[in-house]
């Protein structure tokens, strides 16, 4: 299944199933279940996660039963959860990290050899899936505006897929994990690229280069776990409508399984958790030496999980922040 | 007023405020006010917080008409807010950076002078006050037993103070910061020092440092931010009863007034986060050369917030991790 949050009126959020085989008509399944002794499990998408497999399977049932369909191009959706529980973000292509750490020199880094292939990678990175922790409450979803942060010189997109748990659980194993998947969305990790930099030698990860209102995109939908091969997934970016970026999840040094093996290590999981894979190798602006500007329109496009499509907007007033902060 | 969350019951969890010249006495706030049109501000603390000035009001109201109370030593506390909405940690103390990089010898790292007078610290530090995002879920309170977890050799306290926010803001500043202060109360930061410093070269932040059940200790109360001078308070841990630590929230270089600024620099900040402090200078055992065993009774005592105590527990079937996790 394709589950979807969508906006019904303003301020009534549904959640919605995508059907069709161009994904080109929803179903209103929290309508579709209102006069069922299941309505609560569609209240929202992370009841319907807390719900488990009655709830999926409730969802199949009216789905099949379903006589109303409304077209996609009709529904303003958001991101399939709004909130998500926790969310962290991982670093698990290769290629990513090289590249990056290659184009430090463009904010005037130049620790490091401008060869990706001469960079050197902490071991820490190949013995366990690193990750930070994002930000839950400036998620949002397809088509919305993402607002560049007063304090930012260079705003950069990130090709991602992120995993949405489904079931709690505490030291899985790469084996057992699988079973705690609910679904994978498409993820755009914003980033205020000059200040994440800046913020490295602190040691604390990044912080006000990550979070800013708006800046993590998740949908259009989450495929259900039974509907994708997560190592399998063609990665596309577009900038524009033009190609930037192109690759692939089976390059993931740390598949998918391990890293929520990793977050589960002596660590509770919970349902509606969001995971995000990290940067597909070439899948940002760093990479490329490029970066967005006002107005830029920014699509990602992974097999199976849509299109996501979101647009840069520039402060109309610049604000100066609440301290200088300096970013060299 | 002094803030708790305790359960009257297995699973019945109640809100109440400490009174007594001693601190020794409870008030069920949430009985008490279960027969007026305000019960539901009192379902629990973010009900509490949520409700703003009007809540306050309403348990200023009923302590004062306040009939039954209940001895402390028979009340079981819970963090005064059991999950928090958000939890960053900063690293607010000059002396916590110099003394903990000074240390990192204890842990094979040799790049910096063992002199912590020497110690560099990098301009980003001394810009903006930097932080980490937190385990919201990680979260405990007083009495709690902390669970070493399994891949560590050296679980260390931290000596901090929480902020909880009480109003909703963004782009605040330094003087209007302290208008969305809900309160305070300490915060002991448990963290598997080996493992943070493992972690350190992959540029993500702490994350299994920090990030393990039971890890995260809040209380015992929280102290309404009318109350607190909070930068004028003096910080004690005691192990087993014998004081390592002694510092004071006056060292501070980024005050809690700066913290909450930055926190909501582009990004919105609502009611019932925390924002950790950062461990006060001498606040942790990493300063000291000193860790925890199994057992040890750690108090955090810091004035008008009164003591956190909780132990130390060592898992009973030692568990290896998932995958190997190469802490050297």
């Amino acid at each position: 299944m394709k589950l979807v949050t969508f906006e019904a009126a303003a301020g009534v959020r549904r959640v919605g199933a995508v059907v069709g085989d161009h994904s080109e008509r929803v179903i209103d399944l929290t309508a579709a279940a209102s006069a069922t002794p299941q309505a609560a499990l569609f209240a929202d998408m992370l009841s319907l996660i807390d719900g488990g497999e009655v709830a999926l399977d409730q969802a199949r049932n009216l789905i099949r039963a379903a006589r109303q369909t409304a077209p996609m191009s009709g529904v303003r959706l958001l991101s399939p959860i709004p909130v998500p529980r926790r969310f962290r973000d991982f670093l698990s292509f290769e290629l990513h990290v090289r590249q990056s750490r290659a184009n430090r020199h463009l904010f005037g880094i130049e620790t490091e050899p401008r060869d990706p292939a001469k960079i050197q990678i902490p071991k820490v990175w190949y013995d366990r899936p690193i990750y930070y922790k994002s930000n839950c409450f400036s998620v949002v979803g397809p088509e919305a505006e993402i607002h560049w942060p007063s304090y930012s010189l260079t705003v950069d997109y990130e090709l991602e897929v992120a995993l949405v748990v489904g079931r709690q659980g505490k030291n899985l194993s790469t084996d057992t994990a699988p079973q705690h998947v609910f679904g994978y969305c498409i993820f755009n990790d914003f980033s205020a690229r000059d200040v994440q930099y800046a913020e490295m030698p602190g040691s604390l990860g990044p912080s006000k280069g990550k979070d800013f209102d708006t800046g993590n995109a998740l949908g259009p939908w989450i495929a259900t776990a039974d509907e994708v091969d997560p190592q399998n997934l063609t990665m596309i970016a577009r900038v524009n409508g033009e190609e930037w970026s192109r690759g692939h999840s089976s390059t993931m040094y740390h598949p998918f399984a391990k890293l929520l093996a990793y977050a589960s290590l002596e660590e509770t999981v919970f349902p509606g958790e969001v995971l995000g894979s990290g940067t597909v190798g070439g899948g940002c602006g760093n990479e490329l030496g490029r970066f967005m500007k006002h107005g830029d329109v920014i699509e990602l496009e992974v097999s199976g999980l849509g299109v996501l499509r979101n647009r840069i907007v520039a402060p109309h007033v610049p604000r100066p922040p609440a301290f200088p902060i300096q970013i060299s």
